[in-house]
């Protein structure tokens, strides 16, 4: 290859702006970790400025004079990482960085008055807020540009390639079968019975608790010479950079599965962050081909292997406190239907997220004001699940993504279960090796098949590759298989 | 004030630029405080790189075209935080970048032969690197340009203000102070006799260590909503930004002092850092007026008021299981000649100091030459205490600077033992406080005189503004008197 040719010294220059860029993503990713997890509390103010500034700066980068420079001289490239950098690059481009502080500013008052209106139990207090929000996303979505529904121009920046049209075919097929699986297998209220009560089984020593994580992350090959594991409110992931990956977990009372499937969910997304192709890291490729990918990869861990019979029994035997593997399999396994999307278990789990992405639609082409968004969502959760939220806490306010503008983002949550379900069905058949806690095979074969691409391939060029493409067949036919188990 | 005019206006701009500068300098303080304390060894590759584009681009805004249109027209600026600005912006300015990351490179280097030469007692591994590093330095020096010594240049940037010829004067007074008082007092090597040996009064449980720490944070105003204690290899502060300052501190068997005094001397430049005027936050005057000022804080906590009678009195109190306040004093307050710098004690630890500052002075004007490093290291180790390093680890090898590069920074140490020891003698006496655990008075003294300027005075006019010079005088009486109390 040569070198100086102008093509040639354009990529490899586009490659250090790269790096450049991920550079400040990873300082990035450091301020938000601490923040999370060790920062003192009066250092908020100043913290928020800092990570503004780091964030101003790569945006800069990726819109500047040198970013343009490049994206017209590679315009035609066919490299694979060129081409993540010129889609980030045009839209990018596409965002005046007025429109962008603005959302900032927006959604930092309108998380304040989310928690306001919480405590209050007050639509009206937040509702002002997601006016404004909505008229920037609305605003933001015409910038951005699509060719079918607005909303498709915000889905495109979770779930590339996927339309708002798939998603209502997909979700209406969804809605229907779940539906179905709930009135067959009489599945209820969780106030009024759980289908597997928690034994005493489930109560487990906090110390117990984090050895047993600290034991399954590091029979996914995540120990202290390559991440951390650290406690917050919320779990969550976060990759700082390569070698450099960081999971937390939570410990609620003495009931080992929150915990656990934490963890579990949460080294799903330390896998994918930890095994993209070598010649990734330090790109715009070096993330995942989409958040419902991502998702995919946690959910798949958490609910596909890690509440699978085979993966009880060898948690049965490797902490015998925990009751015998079919028992753990009940334990882990419990149906209900109930008002948090949160605390929801995986079939129910989806109506949830159907009836807020009709809503989000609804609210984005003002079909519906948001003055009227208590009462809809309060219908919706009549009409999906025969339930209705005795306050706000436990219906429209239960969320934080609204008031951060993040809409397109909850449909990313039922497509990793899909994804992952799809996923689970095409993997070779290792319980064997499951049932004695090796896990090294499952990993490798998601590596293969889906970490090491990063983001030079979209989610159904990943699926593709596999012979899959997004249905919610697997899915449905796995948690039929689940509730005849359980219920035998 | 008239907001639009001219100069107003690139005032305004100018503090905006010091913002941004700032933040990127708060980012490297935690992404350096987490690479020491919590980070997983394998991410040491991505974060060099994550650091080395945050120094790039904090450089570039320090000496870029809106720096320099700014400093051209602030040129004759009289606000004392823009003329902080101009003296880093014209620093910054005649180094260039290539030189800057040369040395970078070669401090990398030099760092990894270092750590072999230590393993391997041998000085031909380090040498060249010292070798290199020295000739990058000389280039450095002239760049930066000075009026007497070219070391004046590289002291500029850590004492702004002092001359080699001061230096020179006033350490050679020191020096032969210091050789009287040992002579007088009969201070002898620490192999052969210690004059207070470590009683088991010096033994403390580590969780018992660590409360007492926290215990004298608390009573410095450093808690758990503004400041940090963690455990790191060598006790350091770091200021990430205000709201958020760190203090590390190591635990040493059990010996209770070596946790206590570490602790209590990152608490010192924790003040200074916690203590700036509020309109110098986010500015590059909010930092110590110099590297000594900085540990003349430090110092004055650890040895001056920490090692008082009162203090050990108040100490004794708390924990009574330390033993009364006069057998604290003597166990707090001992003296050894002895062959490592760190772990010297007050008097004795300047003569370290005073022969590093000879060497380095002889090395940067060519009059030594580094293959002949170690016999002028062993020769003025033997004048000055009598002793000689049985191999380089306890001789030329023991300091990291000068692999990092960092001559002229060895005086700061003993400037600001000398600084420490005038503030203490003209402080009110707080004795009284000091005995029932109110040390804010003294926090407050501190505040109003050192802390709340930054970077806008000198230390010789934070110095003048109390009526004081630099001397050693009140150092060299101080010391007296703890050697005649503790020989009574």
């Amino acid at each position: 290859m040569d070198q100086n040719h102008p093509q040639n010294r354009a990529e490899r220059e586009c490659l250090t702006l790269q790096a450049q860029i991920k550079d400040f993503h990873a300082a990035q990713a450091l301020l938000s970790w601490d923040l999370e997890t060790l920062m003192p509390p009066a250092g908020y103010q100043a913290r928020a400025e800092v990570t503004a500034t780091l964030a101003e700066t790569a945006h800069t980068l990726l819109v500047g004079p040198k970013a343009q420079e490049l994206a017209s001289s590679l315009l035609a490239s066919q490299d694979p990482v060129t081409k993540v950098f010129l889609r980030d690059h045009a839209r990018a481009l596409r965002l005046p960085a007025s429109l962008v502080a603005k959302q900032a500013r927006v959604a930092g008052l309108a998380h304040e008055a989310w928690l306001a209106a919480r405590d209050n139990n007050s639509w009206a207090l937040f509702a002002p807020h997601l006016e404004e929000t909505l008229q920037l996303k609305r605003e933001e979505a015409e910038l951005l540009g699509y060719e079918g529904n607005r909303y498709d121009a915000l889905l495109e920046g979770y779930e590339p390639g996927l339309t708002v049209a798939a998603l209502q075919e997909l979700f209406g097929a969804l809605r229907v079968a779940s539906l179905a699986l709930i009135a067959e297998f009489g599945i209820e209220a969780a106030s009024t019975k759980t289908s597997a009560p928690v034994s005493s089984l489930a109560q487990i020593d906090q110390v117990v608790q984090l050895a047993l994580a600290r034991k399954v992350l590091a029979l996914l090959g995540l120990d202290q010479s390559n991440s951390r594991l650290d406690l917050s409110v919320h779990p969550f992931c976060s990759s700082i950079h390569q070698g450099d990956i960081r999971v937390t977990t939570r410990i609620q009372s003495a009931d080992w599965r929150v915990c656990f499937y934490s963890v579990l969910h949460e080294a799903g997304h330390a896998l994918y962050e930890s095994g993209f192709a070598p010649d990734l890291y330090r790109t715009l490729a070096a993330d995942g081909a989409s958040y419902g990918m991502h998702e995919s990869q946690a959910l798949f861990w958490e609910n596909c292997l890690g509440r699978s019979l085979p993966f009880c029994q060898y948690l049965s035997q490797a902490l015998p406190a925990l009751g015998d593997g079919f028992t753990l399999f009940r334990q882990t396994n419990t149906f209900a239907k109930s008002l948090i999307r949160t605390e929801a278990d995986e079939l129910t789990y989806n109506l949830h997220i159907i009836l807020r992405f009709e809503l989000e639609l609804a609210l984005l082409d003002g079909s519906l004001s948001v003055k009227d968004l208590p009462e809809a969502w309060n219908e919706g959760m009549q009409s999906a699940l025969g339930l209705t939220p005795p306050d706000h806490l436990h219906g429209c306010l239960q969320d934080i993504h609204w008031a951060h503008g993040s809409f397109g983002y909850f449909p990313s949550y039922t497509l990793g279960r899909l994804y992952a379900a799809s996923l689970w069905e095409s993997i070779p058949d290792f319980s064997e090796g499951i049932l004695g806690g090796d896990l090294t095979a499952v990993k490798a074969w998601l590596a293969e098949h889906i970490h090491r691409h990063g983001r030079t391939m979209l989610p159904a060029q990943l699926m593709g590759g596999l012979g899959l493409s997004l249905s919610a067949e697997p899915f449905l036919g796995q948690v039929r298989e689940k509730l005849v188990t359980i219920n035998s």
